[in-house]
C-alpha cells in the first residue's frame, strides 16, 4: 500500500515537473524563433547584398537575444535537472519568468529599429537592457526560491548548488553596469549582453561537467 | 500474459494522456507567446520613452492574457495530475478549450486597439471578457466532466476534488459581474479580469500544496 | 545480456516514437494558432461590433480548420497508440502528412479573404478542399502503411484496427464530393468541410472507448 | 545506496536528452511552421488561379525549406538516439545548431521574393545555400563531436556509427556545388538544394532500418 502510494507519489511529481518543463521550453523555443520573423526582407532592392548587410542591427539584436535565450534555457534545464519535484510557488514564479522570456522579442525589435537613431538608440539600449537584467533576476530568484523551499534533490552536491548559484550572481552586477554604460556607448552595451550571454552558457557547463564525471563513476554499478 | 497486457495498458494510457498534455502545452505556449507579436513597435519615433508608454493598453492587455492563460495552464495541469487516464469525449473537450485558448490573442489585439476609443471600447472589453468567461466555463466543464467520468485517479483525495471544483466556480460569477461593469467602466473591468487570473494562480496552489504535504509523509517510504 | 539488449532496444523505440510525435504535436498546435494570426484586428472602426461580425468568413474558416486539424490530431494519436513502434518509412510519411498539416494556413487565409468574391470565391474554395483531402489522404496512407508494414502492437484488437481504416475511408469520398459542390456553391461545401471534421472527431472515439472499456477490464490485475 | 544513485544518476541522464530533445523539436516545429506565414494572400485578384500559380517561387521555397529541415530533424532524431547521454558543449553545439535552424525562413523569404530579379536573384540562392550549407555543417559537427566525445551508446553498432558519418559528408561538398553552380543557374541550384534534402531523407533509414531488423530479432525475448 505504502509502496503503490509513493509509485503514484513519484509519477504525480514527474508529471508536474514534466508539465513545467514542457511549458517552459514552448516558450524558450518559441521566443527565440520569434526573433527571425523581425529579419525583414528589403522590398524591391537592386543591391540586395548592401540592402541585407545594412540590416546588421537586426542581426546582432537576433544573436544576442537568441544566446541570452540560449544561455537562460541551458540554466533553466540545470536547475530543474536539481529539482526533486516543483511547488506551485515555484511554478508561479517559472510563469513570471516565462512572461519576461516571451517580452524579449519586443525590446529586440525596439534595439533593430533604433539603434542608429540619436537618442532613441539610447532608450532602446536601455529598454532591451533591463528587459535582460529583469530575466536574469528571475532565474536568480527561481533558483534561490527552489533552494531555499527545499525541492532540490537531496542526492544533489552541495558545492554544485553553490557554483550555480555563484555563477548567477556577477551576470546581474554586469547587466547594471552595462545598462549605464549604455546610456554612453549604446553599440559597446549590447556587446556586452552578448559577452555575458556566452559567460552563463559556459561556467554553468564547469559544474555540470563536474557532477557528470563524478556521477559517471558513481553509476558504474548501474550503468545500462 | 495478464501482467504483459496490463503493462501494455498502463503504456497506452500515460501515451494517451501525454499526447493531450503536449497538445495543450503547445497551445498554452502558443497563445501566451502571440500575444507579444502584438506589441507594435512604434515606427520612426523621435520621443520612443513617451511612444512606448503610449501603448500601456497593450501591455495591459498582454498582461491579463497571459496571467489568464498561465492561471489556465496551472489548473490544467493540475487537474491532468487528478487524471488517471484520459476518455476519447474528454480530448474533444480538451479540443474546444483549446480552441478558445488560441482564441484569446484576438480579443486582446481588440482590446489593445480599442480601449481608449468610446463605443469601441465597450465592445473590445465586452468581447474580451466573453472570451476570457468562455475558455474558464470550458475549463470548469472538463474538470467536471473527467469527474463524472471517473477518470480522476483511485487515489485522489475527495477534499482536494472539492475544493478545486469550488474554486473554479467564483470566477465564473466574477467575469459576468465584470462584463456588466465593462459597459459602464472598461478598464476597472480589465483590471479585474487580471485579479481574476491572480486569484486563480493563488487558491489552486493551496489545494495543491496540502496534497502534496500529505504526500511527502506518505511517500517516506517510497521517496526515490 | 539479452534482456539488457531488449531493454535498451524498447527505450530506442520509445524514443524514435517519442520524438515523431514531439514533431507532430508541434505542427499540429502552431497550425491551430497560425490560424488565428490571421484574423485581422478592424482598423480605426467606429462600429466595430458591425466590423467584427463582418468577418464571419474568418471565422468559419478558423473553425473549420481548426475542428479539420484537431480531428487529424485525434486520429494521429489514435494510430500511434496502436504503433508497437515506428520504421523510417512512416516517419518520412509522417513528414508529408506534416508538410500538408503546415500548409493548411494558407488556404484557410484564401478562403477567408476570397468567400465573397464571385470567381475567385470558387478558386479559394476548391484550392481549400483540395489541401484538406490532400492531408486526409496522407492521414489514410500513414495509417495503411503502419499495418501493412506490421508496425502495430501485436496485441491490438484486429476489428478496431478494422474499425480505424473503415472510418478513414468516407471521408475522402465525402471531400471529392463537396469540392465538386463547392464549384457551384462554395459556402456549402465550407459548412460540409465542417462536418467531415465532426464526423472524424466522433466516430475514432466509439472504436476506442470500446477499447478502453475492454482494456479497463483485462487490465484489473495490473491496474496500479 | 549504489543502485539508488544509479538510478537517480540514469534518471538525470535521460531528462537531460529530454530537455535537449523537446528544445530542438520545438526549434524544428517552429522552423517548419513560420515558412508557411510567407505564403503571401494576393490581395483583391480578379485572376487568383493566377496569382496564386504566380507565387511559384514561395512553394519552391517553402517546399525546399520544410524538405531540408525535415531531413534534419530525423537526422538529429536518429543522432540522439545513438546518444548515451549529452554533455555540456554538445547542448551549446545544439544550440548554435538551432541558431541556424532558426535562421532558415529568413533566407527563404530571400528566394521567394528575389528569385526573378536579375542580380538579387544570385544574391538570394547564394545566401540561401550558404544558410543551408551552414545548417548541414553544425549537424555534421554535432554528430562528430557526440562520436569523439563518447556520448554514443556503448550498444550502438560501430557500422552504423560509420554509416551515419559517411552519409553525411558528401552532402556538405554537393551544397559547396551547388553554390558555386547557383552563380551561374540560380534555380538549377535550389532544385539541387531540393534533392540533398531527399538524399538526405533517404540513406540514413537504409543505416536505420538495418539496425531495426537486427535489433527487431535480438529483441525477441524482450519484445514489448
Amino acid at each position: 500500500m505504502a509502496e503503490e502510494e509513493a509509485e503514484a507519489g513519484k509519477l504525480r511529481r514527474q508529471l508536474r515537473t514534466a508539465r513545467m518543463e514542457a511549458f517552459s521550453d514552448g516558450i524558450f523555443t518559441m521566443a527565440c524563433t520569434l526573433l527571425v520573423i523581425d529579419l525583414a526582407v528589403p522590398s524591391g532592392s537592386t543591391h540586395l547584398l548592401h540592402a541585407v548587410a545594412g540590416q546588421w542591427p537586426s542581426y546582432l539584436g537576433y544573436l544576442v537575444s537568441f544566446a541570452t535565450i540560449g544561455a537562460i534555457w541551458l540554466a533553466h534545464s540545470v536547475i530543474t535537472e536539481y529539482l526533486d519535484h516543483a511547488s506551485l510557488w515555484l511554478m508561479r514564479l517559472n510563469l513570471i519568468l516565462m512572461l519576461s522570456v516571451t517580452y524579449l522579442p519586443f525590446p529586440t525589435r525596439l534595439l533593430a529599429e533604433y539603434i542608429r537613431e540619436g537618442d532613441s538608440e539610447r532608450v532602446a539600449t536601455t529598454l532591451y537592457g533591463l528587459s535582460l537584467l529583469m530575466t536574469t533576476a528571475l532565474l536568480y530568484l527561481f533558483w534561490r526560491y527552489a533552494v531555499h523551499a527545499g525541492l532540490v534533490r537531496p542526492d544533489a552536491d552541495e558545492a554544485d548548488v553553490q557554483i550555480l548559484t555563484r555563477r548567477l550572481t556577477p551576470g546581474l552586477i554586469a547587466y547594471v553596469a552595462l545598462i549605464v554604460l549604455g546610456l554612453v556607448v549604446p553599440v559597446a552595451a549590447v556587446v556586452g549582453y552578448l559577452a555575458i550571454a556566452l559567460y552563463y552558457l559556459v561556467p554553468l557547463g564547469r559544474a555540470r561537467r563536474r557532477r557528470h564525471d563524478r556521477r559517471a563513476t558513481s553509476d558504474v554499478p548501474g550503468a545500462r
